[in-house]
């Protein structure tokens, strides 16, 4: 992991406040469990709320923590006061999303003064052994003094 | 929007079955509201459960709808009895996701015997006008002979 | 088509012009043989020096002229003066690109201020038949000000 | 870089006769520098072969070297007689592809019996210095018994 410094003191409590802002991850129940700069972890439990007709995670929940643990990757290394958007995702399904707990661990790549590359893995645990089961590719946007707008 | 010739007769019924067990479209309260042969259409109205912090549909939550209008466009193409995995798929914010309520139309644009390329489009709804806020791309894999596995 | 109008009367010229000076697309034998407001259409016959080992177009041919097409559909629309570069894009082969040409029609979907993102659809010609063989989704920069760097 | 096992003892011959026969990467003046199981690396030095209009390495070409690297990254890892296919690639141009020699270093992610996923990293040499100027994320299929199609 590359040794980013962050350009605000206060990133760590920028993004959980930001975080704590965002209703669809208070109402799937994902945490965000870690935040150093240019990295973030969001984990969620799995439960019939946010599964597919199998009983694994939903793919498009794989893809909406990849997309808030890589966007909050890139947020921790803004200025504070500015705003950062998703401008666009990628995610690969490399294997189900079957067991009890999700893990998406987000990572800026290249930060840049407009655009931000990231990269996110997303690993499953069943009977406490991880599986890769998502990779993230994204590109993020700073909105120059502007609330977040993450996601 | 081509004219795909369906080889499950009853086709409707098995996308509405699959879509009625998937979990997380009932907990963000998106439901299924057009399915024709390679072209399925999911909708969802705005609430804080599905928002972002500053009051906006969240990025994952416009790929999430993606992700499934175009697993079922693709899985309404299938046989009988087979499955649908999602391998990939890719989203473009392109604006926004500010409004009321959220239509993702997912289509076919190349079926295979192994794999499907589908699109899908998001549009958010705001004061009765559309505005194009996803653009999505997507790979799906055909499960012979198991039952449906989409997202 | 979705009916754009450019800021640049000599758009065409501007796309021509810029287009010339791709060493790539002269080396491969690509030519840009359609220019319109937010579209434009690349050629490129098959020899042996953009094959891969069975005698197909390259995946990674197919990509750059998707690419170039893309590119250029998305600076057709920005001012004189303006460059533009590749962010990012994505592209499924979704059949072999088996025949005697190539073709690459990128248009504009979204156009922005900063961001403009396109898609592209790759056919290959085999017999006076024409098939999809890749599908393109891609992100635009504009760079204000400055001489025109796609690709 | 994880520690994979190659299926076929000669994956190193394979994957060179194969590199051979694509007229592509002869054609732009690409070599293959490394192969081991689950991993290769392709240069490319800069001309005016290769570039767009401003003197940088054109995107398209950053994109195919990272196509073919991830494509014989998993090709390494699959058995004597099989093929592979890409079957999509998404690459993130992070910084302009500026010096004078291109290196693509693929990697297996996720190797599966139909489905292998890849990155790739694309560097640019200038004076010396090595800078991150493409990202890649890339799907492979396997043709079982069918002499490779990689590209």
């Amino acid at each position: 992991m590359p040794d980013f410094q962050p350009t605000n003191p206060d990133y760590a409590q920028a993004v959980r406040g930001s975080f704590a802002k965002q209703g669809i991850m208070r109402h799937i129940g994902a945490t965000l469990v870690d935040i150093q700069p240019g990295y973030a972890v969001i984990q969620l439990p799995y439960g019939d709320d946010v599964s597919q007709q199998h009983g694994f995670f939903h793919g498009g929940v794989v893809g909406t923590i990849a997309d808030s643990a890589g966007g909050y990757a890139g947020f921790s290394l803004m200025a504070a006061g500015d705003g950062v958007l998703t401008v666009e995702y990628k995610i690969n399904l490399v294997a189900p999303a079957d067991g009890e707990l999700l893990i998406a661990r987000g990572q800026v790549i290249r930060p840049g003064r407009t655009l931000t590359a990231t990269r996110a893995d997303v690993l499953v645990v069943k009977n406490g052994r991880e599986t890769l089961c998502g990779m993230m590719q994204q590109t993020l946007m700073r909105i120059v003094g502007r609330a977040e707008v993450t996601g």
